[in-house]
């Protein structure tokens, strides 16, 4: 492989950090990388190993002559900058949501679906944070046993809304604490000691988060039949999301070949003793790289009916670690560059 | 309605205070309250409206003389106390799991299946918190369309595993915000900021509290047939229960049908126009009678499915209100007398 100039845009938010820990964790084959943030942050410094990297603000000819650009900055900022880095030569890996359902845009976890990679047309997007850990857990499962069905009650960390949002519970828990009121401005309503069923904004009468977790797990597992229903709850965690899951499967499969199939898929680990509280949580979750799934158990209540918990740091698996992953696998592929006729203009 | 004696057993725990306080809120009829406790407790004081009550030790014989007696001191005291009150002459209406599921004991949520008191022989059981504000939202779908698949996922406060719980979550939240560790004595792991899929214990791969929600749901509703699945989950909230609730109907009904439904039915209010953030949370149910029902909408991944999102305060309404509702009906229905064959000697 050879050496690539990387840009880290949006390197000063909750997710970009995580991104320029883990490339230097995994020793990413990098000749150069340079973390991008907003005018406002230009100038200001993030730490890339032992080494503080100055941020430079982003703009589209500061984008010119990199190989590869990882965007966590937000849809705005994808909108307006991915195309025109893509433009430049620069393949995008995008955390957003902008172009995840552009069907020249592969969306991509790559223990589950790499292979869409191929024909990325200068952007490859980075699916939603409950959506990579869904499918990590279940594409096994999917495999062997086809799902028919599935239905998702989601318990999600603040750290998916942003550091202000991680700042807001923080205030809140120490103001509810001291008998103080709590002020609310990232969320609605008060965060702290609550439970909030809306995550992102509400379409109608579903959130697009419920609508993202439907629409990309289709999308990944290219199977537009999946029927799939979910519930999305902001809970007061730091980080990892949770998900209560249940599904139904064509083939039968018991609760044994279930956690005998997770056990050795990868990017997969099975915390499941019951009889000894062992469980997936999210304070196990966050910092690791697995996804921890336990509760596996039958679903009496259906036929061929599968329940299970799963829980994964959202941040890492469900952000900076996915993106790496996709950016290692295009380097693997030799798919770091932009082909001639480029999907998203 | 004639004046009655009434023992509340376990007067200084997380439910007592609360019967207290709602028997003096909703003026029961009663020319004595007595409340009870452990030998520890004896001799202490409760509030009672502007009075305050002396607490006397818990014997069979202490509570010869009652008429009623309303207990919330765990399945132990129950299943040691509730059959020498009996005994005694003294009709109980018990909070613990202790009789529930015995076939001559009525489990009751009056606005649901207030009918089924009549053939009571002593004793009356209170469901289980996350069962009562379950059956009070769907019995009225169940009774136009009847329900035949419920999915839920729960959002279980800390105040349903008593005092030394919620004290538990404060203590570790004010540690974690300090940087300091957090220390677990009654949850086998930090329940601040954190979710454990584990409430009350194991029973091979499921909980307690999930096979109850399965079979207090089916007795109320006295339908065995209903097909249930429920995985529960314990989050840092201190008061109110919150469920994520799927249902498959007989019927179609439309969620505006169910809307409609649910505002004219007992015991509920339904807070539903996402497009304002309205929706059910614990912070506006914590200290409310009704349960709050709202994100009612069509479940598109099944026929005749519907997705909702239930919550009510797992003290009042979940325990305490429950309880002393069964005593007024008990009243009005003059059915505070134990019967010859009494059913739990």
């Amino acid at each position: 492989m050879r050496d690539l100039r990387v840009a880290v845009v949006g390197a000063t938010g909750v997710v970009g950090p995580e991104v320029l820990s883990i490339l230097h964790e995994r020793e990413f084959p990098a000749a150069e990388v340079v973390p991008f943030a907003s005018a406002r942050s230009a100038g200001t410094r993030v730490a890339f190993g032992d080494d503080q990297l100055e941020v430079r603000e982003l703009t589209a000819n500061a984008l010119a002559g990199f190989d590869l650009a990882l965007f966590s900055a937000g849809g705005g900022t994808s909108k307006q900058f991915a195309p025109e880095a893509v433009r430049r030569g620069v393949v995008v890996v995008d955390k957003s949501g902008a172009f995840r359902m552009h069907p020249q845009v592969p969306l991509v976890v790559p223990e589950v679906n790499r292979d869409a990679l191929a024909g990325h047309g200068g952007i490859v997007s980075n699916p939603n944070c409950s959506t990579i850990q869904l499918v990590v857990a279940l594409a096994p499962i999917h495999r062997q046993a086809r799902i028919t069905h599935m239905t998702i009650a989601t318990y999600q960390a603040v750290s998916g809304s942003g550091a202000r949002a991680v700042e807001e519970l923080r205030e809140q828990s120490r103001a509810l604490l001291a008998g103080e009121a709590a002020q609310s401005e990232v969320y609605p309503h008060q965060i702290a000691f609550n439970a909030l069923p809306h995550c992102d904004s509400f379409e109608g009468d579903e959130t697009t988060e419920e609508t993202k977790l439907v629409n990309e797990t289709r999308k990944i597992f290219a199977d537009g039949s999946i029927a799939i229903s979910a519930t999305c709850v902001r809970v007061p965690v730091w980080r990892s999301h949770s998900e209560a899951v249940w599904i139904e499967t064509e083939q039968e499969i018991s609760p044994d070949e279930v956690r005998e199939l997770l056990e050795h898929s990868p990017g997969l680990r099975v915390v499941d003793d019951p009889a000894s509280a062992s469980y997936p949580m999210p304070s196990e979750a966050a910092g690791r790289d697995d996804v921890l799934v336990g509760r596996i158990r039958r679903d009496r209540s259906r036929r061929n009916g599968i329940a299970l918990w799963v829980v994964a740091d959202n941040l890492r698996k469900g952000a900076a670690l996915n993106g790496v992953q996709i950016a290692e696998a295009l380097a693997e592929g030799d798919l770091i560059r932009v082909p001639e006729q480029a999907a998203v203009a």
